[in-house]
């Protein structure tokens, strides 16, 4: 999935502190994650904080305190170091690397690099340690009759707390796939084991790849280059087909449930019932258009019943799996976007719809779960502004809506096991993180932790937002600008657009600088002004602002950027002459699309990892927003960038790595196949042995190669 | 085989006449091959000319002229048409690109796109046209029995004059390859089917490349990039095993040459004895020190005796099979450079040596075959200077040499039957190209043909040659050197050396323009210099001259070019900070080399398809001049460019074919993945579809790109 990734590089990149930077600015080892001296400077919450119950849990360093009253979270006592529990573990030269506590019960369980352990809080004892086998991956505990569940190669195998291992699959076919996610990691799947709550059955995914076409990936790092292929479904070719088999742990029998025909659709978002005997599952057709939440009888596999349909013009989009109320086996909270927004529904378990408990002009944007009552849910939205997040807890009930937080800015937490307490975590353009800490009876906040502002006494580039106009001429899209410290109106800067432009995306939010990274700093510091803009098609503003692009991918996306430089034109202070772009993934392919599309307004564009034909992309997500090509094929014509390579007159660096198994490495050769017959010359580089994205070191090695290029092209000061 | 295929692209860049250059300059459409308007303006002899016994041929246009009298070759008459034979042949729709007349008897071949064609001079009637079936390639005629080998796959075929096909080989592992080409083209090895003099029996080698690892070479341009494997042995790995087949006609029956142990040997040079019992071999070990030459009985296929051997503390690289005397079933010549210098040895069949036919400080180049007694051998030799190919004759009895030619340049050409006329092509620095007919008797050399000066009229680049000492301090070394047309020694001008500067290269020589291509007199016309020199490790200057180099390949070199330089500073017109230098292939490999190992030097390099480690690159070639890696870490070490990517400090351009079979991409690719661990920064291009260079018109494409980085970053006016 092209988008997620490239968000976590974008938001994480903050840097600060007093000794790396040079000269008064900060270096990119400061400020891009990989850098040397980028975890010195990173902005943190000095401690971690969690619920027992009522009572608080703060885990800070080596110790863990617990505080019996959080409405005074300062009287804490320690209740034990990790040091300690790793000296009662099995292993104790293995460190601890994070605490999970329960739930319910006194099990807590600890995780190190090699395995997880359960540590009865109760008798203060370790219970039993599941240490991960040789090439295992994928691992799922089940606390409460002690398994582990995993993956090795293609297969899916259990561990018992006695240290045997069952095999649960048996393939030898290497394109059959046991217990890993599937539909490429679409729909909000994320992984393929999921325990009952009772922990005595395990739904699986099989996911059969076989008729799927192989991808040339290629590793030149070995002494002779080697082939890796992978299955990589493209966009209208033929597709994996996925199963759900259920494991029963007493009997070592596997049922698979009865999905049947077409065997091409999409199984999404597995769900127990919390008796532990049915499955929901929310199967959606290949044209993502009709989704059937359906419910299985795990002891037979037969489909019991269809719950409810939801189906729309343009695509569905089931990214949430059901969610049950504590202490009601029967009702469940279902996240759907069927009226123009993302909104909570309540079900019961034949399907019987009761209400809507939430509406409006605003989207639901987490949930945080229930008290242990199953009374409240706890969620996030943009209500009442896109630019924040704020918590609200809605009535099972009454379907009141009661706002826990007002602070402008960022959200997010949860709740205390009687749903009294809040842990909010937050930030907002002008402060790099709090944890706040919410009486919900009370009405009372109290700040437990704070984070340092890691630029406090350093002139740095300032950030300030804004809004204009989308294309439409009535809808508000929102900006963020980065600014030189030194700032002169009276100049005129260079300017870089930097653009996603994508479905499941929001680069312009209230939390910390507004979520401007390190190399927007970066550029600052050398005298460009950075802009970035969320045009239509991106997220959290409604299922109409996001689908305008369907079946025309990056066209209406254009228009709006185009706005963009419409109104950073109409400033007296940038040269208009000077305007770069630079975007990766799915801002890789708006990059080009904008060079070409509109080929006098950009003097330079580096586009990273970049579609340069919805052909190449895979099918999941490429034939939600585009149809299949043999459907569509205007869409893909139109949009393909094959077709418009001769367009091409700015400056134009394209980077891809060698072995992207997300955006394939074929999109952006085939574009440079198009130009060389075009006549037209990009520029290009390639970073060999990695994906989608440069991780590690080399991402600074990235953003000192994407900054000379704009300084080799559009220099910040006019030759 | 890196280095033929570079050289023909640069010896056949020129261009001319009135209409294509723009603004009084020529384009790179007029000046690449592949351009569009290359060969209309490509200097050419408007006719070809052969022998037929002592009367000379003219082919031109559509018309086969004869001259009875060579002395007078105006006197000429038609004797048939292209079309006329056309029109009697079987395929009247097809054009006959081709005829070749005999050396014996009266049947004349004749070659088009679908077959060949056998035509009766002396009945006037076409005899037999065989069809190449489907599929097929390798195509080797026997005129006399009327069989026409090929290879379809990896097997290979016979087609009787009645359109039967028999099979040769039937093997279904596509590993095992029958009537190809083998040793990856080293050795003077161009094809693997070997027709015996008398037709009755066909040689053919069998090449076993199961055990040799495979590259994986991907074609992106399929809908889904595509893998297309191929059998790339590099130095120091599993080589492929070589055997030769010998075919009886008759009896169908396929006896192997009894070869042996070891098998990773070459089996180089293929040539049958004049009555076609014999098969002789010159046999290299893996090593390439040790030469054995073999004969083996093609009837027992038992090996008779080993006539002699040759070895050397570097290396043995025999490249002409053995050449046996017409009329003389018994001698034969054999050419070694065993004296340090190529020369021609006399031996018959029992390995019994007779004499040295040819001694001295030079080199015979060229062979050009015997009279039809066999009295008189011609070639071409670096005598009196290798900047010049001049024609000799020498004696078969009395090892008298006779020099045809004397004009400086270069000439080669062939002889008539009886060895009294003589075809000498000629060109010269000043000179686009000429025909002479020599007359050996009379000692009259007459023009009948020349081309036209496809420059004449117009004020292009100059070019001029001359010798610099090389680092050694003794050696003369060849340059040339181009200039603007409107040079002036008073400005300072930017100079770009264009290096090759690996075995089997001389690109300094007296032909038209020394051998200047198109893209040197492009960047003249923008106000560049352009400097080529031949440094010790190439050709035609003897062995020592050559191997100097041995398992250090590039070092001397670099100290060669480096005395370059220095000498293009200390001219008065040159800017010694504006310094480039460009190659492909062995000159991407030396551009690099050069610009890591003189950091300090060179403003910019673009390289091309370059060798990075020599342990990526394959057992023939690599392994003759550097050894195995385990025989010569050292050497391997040191001359790795991938341990050397830290010292990048000029502007680098690195391009590659991603289908590069030859400098397969993982070298350029690796480099990449070096530096980005180093933090240098080379730019990159890749040329999508294309091998070791780039054909068609995507040429023009890349000189365009090639130019706009030196534009970029050395620009020919300062900025």
């Amino acid at each position: 999935m092209t988008v997620r990734k490239t968000i976590f590089f974008i938001f994480i990149a903050f840097a600060g502190a007093l000794s790396a930077q040079q000269n008064g600015a900060f270096t990119l080892e400061d400020l891009i994650p990989g850098g040397k001296t980028f975890y010195n400077f990173y902005p943190r919450i000095p401690a971690q904080y969690q619920w027992y119950g009522d009572k608080l849990v703060c885990v800070k360093g080596d110790s863990v305190f617990i505080s019996e009253n959080p409405d005074k979270p300062q009287n804490r006592s320690l209740l034990f170091t990790l040091g300690d529990l790793q000296q009662k573990s099995g292993d104790k030269n293995t460190r601890i690397s994070n605490v999970v506590f329960p739930q319910k019960g006194t099990l807590l369980q600890y995780f190190t690099s090699k395995g997880i352990g359960i540590y009865d809080l109760k008798s203060g004892q370790p219970e039993s340690f599941f240490a991960y086998p040789e090439g295992s991956a994928n691992h799922e505990l089940d606390p409460q009759n002690q398994h582990l569940a995993y993956t090795k190669g293609n297969n899916l195998f259990l561990l018992d707390a006695n240290g045997t291992e069952i095999a649960v699959s048996n393939e030898s076919d290497k394109g059959i796939v046991y217990g890993q996610s599937v539909h490429r990691n679409e729909f909000g799947i994320y992984k393929g084991i999921f325990w009952s709550p009772d922990g005595q059955k395990l739904a699986f995914y099989r996911m059969d790849e076989t008729m799927v076409t192989d991808y040339p990936l290629v590793d030149v790092s070995a002494r002779i280059a080697t082939l890796k292929d992978i299955k990589y479904p493209m966009a209208g070719m033929k597709s994996h087909e996925v199963t759900v088999g259920v494991y029963d742990v007493r009997s070592g029998n596997t049922v698979y449930l009865e999905t049947g025909e077409p065997k091409e659709k999409y199984l999404t978002n597995v769900a127990w019932s919390p008796d532990g005997s049915k499955v929901y599952i929310a199967e959606l057709n290949r044209e993502q258009n009709h989704l059937k939440m359906a419910r299985y009888d795990t002891a037979s596999g037969k489909l019991e019943t269809t719950l409810f349909e939801e189906s729309h013009p343009k695509y569905v989009e089931p990214e949430h799996p059901a969610l049950f109320i504590p202490g009601n086996t029967n009702r469940f909270i279902w996240q759907s976007k069927r009226d123009g927004h993302n909104h909570l529904y309540l079900y019961d378990a034949s399907g019987k719809f009761y209400k809507q408990l939430t509406k409006g002009d605003w989207d639901v944007t987490d949930v945080f779960g229930f008290d242990e009552k199953g009374e409240k849910l706890f969620f996030a939205s943009t209500k009442p502004t896109p630019m924040d997040r704020q918590v609200y807890a809605v009535g099972m009930k009454n379907e009141k809506i009661e706002a826990l937080t007002s602070v402008s800015g960022t959200h997010s937490g949860h709740a205390s096991a009687s749903g009294r307490y809040f842990i909010d975590r937050f930030s907002a353009n002008d402060n790099p993180g709090e944890v706040f800490l919410i009486d919900t009876r009370k009405k009372n906040i109290q700040t437990i932790a704070s984070a340092k502002n890691p630029y406090k006494g350093f002139a740095v580039p300032t950030v300030e937002s804004g809004t204009i106009k989308a294309a439409d001429n009535k809808t508000d899209l929102f900006y963020r600008m980065v600014k030189p410290a030194d700032f002169d109106p009276s100049k005129k800067y260079p300017v870089i657009v930097y653009v996603y432009g994508g479905p499941h995306s929001q680069l312009v939010a209230n939390r910390w600088r507004y979520g401007s990274g390190g190399w927007e700093m970066y550029m600052a510091q050398k005298g460009y002004l950075v802009f970035v803009m969320d045009n239509r098609g991106t997220s959290n503003r409604g299922f109409d602002f996001e689908n305008v692009t369907h079946r025309r991918l990056g066209v209406e996306e254009g228009k709006d950027q185009i706005r963009g430089v419409e109104f950073l034109k109409s400033l007296p202070y940038i040269d208009g002459d000077r305007i770069g772009v630079h975007g990766w993934s799915y801002g890789g392919f708006m990059t080009i699309s904008l060079l070409l599309d509109y080929p006098d307004v950009f003097k330079v564009g580096v586009a990273g990892g970049p579609v340069i034909d919805w052909k190449y992309y895979e099918v999941m997500y490429g034939e939600r927003y585009m149809d299949r090509p043999q459907e569509n094929p205007d869409g893909y014509e139109k949009t393909s960038l094959l077709n418009k390579a001769g367009n091409l007159k700015s400056r134009l660096l394209i980077i891809h790595g060698d072995e992207d198994p997300t955006v394939v490495w074929q999109n952006s050769l085939m574009f440079l196949k198009s130009c060389i017959g075009a006549g037209t010359h990009p520029d290009y580089f390639v970073y060999p042995g990695h994906g989608h994205n440069m991780t590690g070191h080399d991402r600074v090695h990235l953003h000192e190669h994407i900054t000379r290029y704009f300084e080799d092209f559009m220099p910040q000061a006019e030759k």
